[in-house]
């Protein structure tokens, strides 16, 4: 294979010696004969300089900010970016929002081949905007795209066309605290016949939404449904990849937990009970360990679990304070933090002896978002929580968390879109 | 649950002691809310009667059926159903195929909200066009629908209008054996806004493909890789429902096989290596039993096992054979039908003991599919297949199978679309 792909590039003529970083961009979009893995061709990634714009003749005004619901609205204009496996990535264009034309046979509405990414974008009152860790988005994003075998591309030249749709709409990103611009990078495949096979045609577009706080009056904890009768995920399976595919099939888990009561599902894995994730959110939980230390506990990345942006980050605040290089108040002097495997044994047991702190979930809509209660083989454990809803370890991270989103805490997971 | 659907239906004063098979349909579509169950409103079902057709102004000439390639070509019409949750299923509508409009915020194209069927028409020399067990599609289709939370209906009432099509567009069924039209049902969910949830619209639409014989010359036998690194499906997930979500993270492992000189993935689960499926298709294995019969064997449905139509028809012919009802030519006199779980293991060793008869897949678009070796834990285990690519069991039932499909030989399984 390797020696084919040099053979190939040599036919082409392209010098050896002179591959540099921009070079190893194209060969990642090296065409290969889904049978044969036999090369076919090397097309163009997504190219920022040939970006077409369409600005939207019939401006809509932005709602008023109170009135905001999660992914109802939308701005002006949208990105798109088609692709085919014969010319690569095609010319970018921002236009007017609308709708897409799709063919009935389109393998996206028979097959499941989408994929998405969801991030946020903040505007401060100084007018400046900044995005949260896009470039971990860009990097998810294209791990998604192999794990289907839809086109993968560059993810810096995403990120700049990405920035412009944001800066066109700016004036959409509600000031109020909490509030963000949604912005939602898609991909699916296009192709125009239902064999199931890696489409030869794909559309890459990204749609802005403004939303308020998940939580609009303070935190309000939420009860968990243990749930063992559906799986999110499997050995083997789609779980760490933010693909379409795992959605849908939450659906009905999550109605039936509603009729019950409790507001989201807790995957639970295999006849150990391992906790996976909370609903589309990771999960932590923080223990007291018998020797009195605080333990922050997340599941690994073990191929079932989301590597969610928000789940870095918390890892990574948390990792920082307790190493020294970036203490938080208010959090715990001897803090671990530990990746590993958590049944609801553990859970149990820990909540019986009183060493049971809190437990949250982790993810992009709802930052942080605790849970007071696990509905559990027939009987409820209840989790702690403070009178603000939230715990002593996830209060000091979220406060971190959220002011480096904002933007009032510096730091280095902050883009500037625009000053 | 139950109590509060009676209250509901007291209140808009049905007559409970009038209940009908009509207004049993009625209920099947009672709208819940998704988190508290409460009910809603009751919606209209699919109504042929309100059918709209618009007929194709340009419509195309069918192009020679050697040159169809499976699921390219689509015919000159397609019928499309809205449903939404307050109206309920609108006015169905026939006309021209061509591209639907699609909001970018549809969830179809972000959570995989989508499920299809697919089954086959048939035309004789007489004209008389006939489908393969129909109410079986209407049936599974409902079950997927069920699943991931998008509208059920009136099976009867979809098949009727998807006749109706079919009679516009009978023109389009290649004559030539072997061929027929791919009927394609697929119903999406097109809520236009990125919440996660039952979705307030959908769309149900039928398309339709002139196919030619799957294997042009005679049956040519496969090559399966027997996978366990991936998985097509898990204890708690939607393996058996016919959703799009079984279908995108497929083609990467397919891709992987072929790489390795394979066609198809055997998809194998657990430690034990139970066989599931074969690709898209559903797997048989034929042994001779320790005391010289000759033994069917399918994995059972156990909640990973696709409920395929074909399968159920070379089972049920195969139990007439067995039983006496229906004996077939050139089947063994004892043959033992099997529904249980069988390892590579069990294989394996029946292929070193040289009881090991045959495998196939079994399909809609194949039918029968012949397999002659399987790539295990890095050797390949060979099956016997006779001169023309079949075995002893497969051929016969094949030839019963595709004379009930094509209607040389009359059954209850052939339904006439038109005379």
């Amino acid at each position: 294979m390797a020696s084919t792909v040099l053979h190939a590039l040599r036919r082409q003529r392209l010098p050896l010696a002179r591959w540099g970083p921009r070079r190893f961009i194209a060969t990642k979009n090296v065409i290969t004969d889904p049978m044969t893995g036999e090369l076919m061709a090397s097309t163009p990634d997504i190219q920022p300089s040939r970006l077409e714009i369409t600005r939207n003749a019939n401006p809509a005004t932005p709602p008023p900010s109170q009135t905001l619901v999660f992914g109802h609205t939308f701005t002006d204009h949208m990105l798109t970016i088609p692709w085919d496996a014969v010319s690569g990535w095609g010319a970018p264009q921002i236009k007017p929002y609308g709708p897409l034309q799709m063919e009935p046979s389109a393998t996206v509405l028979h097959y499941a081949q989408t994929l998405f990414e969801g991030m946020k974008a903040y505007r401060d009152e100084t007018g400046k905007v900044t995005l949260f860790r896009p470039d971990m988005n860009m990097k998810r994003m294209n791990n998604s795209a192999r794990r289907i075998a839809l086109p993968t591309f560059n993810g810096d030249a995403l990120l700049e066309l990405i920035k412009q749709l944001i800066r066109i709409d700016k004036h959409w990103i509600p000031q109020e605290p909490g509030h963000s611009l949604y912005v939602r990078p898609t991909l699916i495949g296009t192709q125009k016949a239902i064999g199931v096979g890696p489409p030869n045609e794909a559309l890459l577009f990204v749609i802005l939404s403004p939303v308020g706080p998940y939580y609009s009056s303070g935190f309000k904890p939420v009860a968990l449904y243990g749930t063992t009768e559906f799986v999110r995920a499997a050995p083997g399976g789609t779980g760490a990849y933010k693909l379409g595919v795992n959605y849908a099939p939450g659906v009905l888990p999550q109605k039936s937990a509603a009729a019950l009561g409790y507001s989201q599902n807790l995957w639970l894995h295999g006849p150990e009970h391992y906790l996976t994730e909370v609903g589309t959110m990771n999960m932590f939980v923080v223990f007291t360990t018998e020797d009195g230390a605080t333990e922050l506990v997340t599941p690994p990345l073990d191929g079932m679990i989301l590597p969610g942006v928000t789940r870095d980050s918390v890892l990574t605040l948390a990792r920082e304070h307790a190493s020294g290089k970036n203490r938080l108040a208010n959090l715990a002097d001897q803090l671990v933090v530990s990746e590993r495997p958590v049944t609801m044994e553990e859970v149990k047991e820990a909540a019986a002896a009183g060493r049971l702190v809190e437990m949250f979930g982790a993810g992009t809509a709802a930052v942080i978002s605790p849970v007071d209660r696990i509905g559990y083989m027939g009987e409820d454990v209840h989790i702690p929580t403070g009178a603000d809803g939230m715990g002593p370890v996830s209060r000091p991270i979220w406060t971190e968390l959220v002011g480096r989103q904002w933007g009032t805490i510096p730091s280095e997971w902050s883009f500037t879109v625009t000053e």
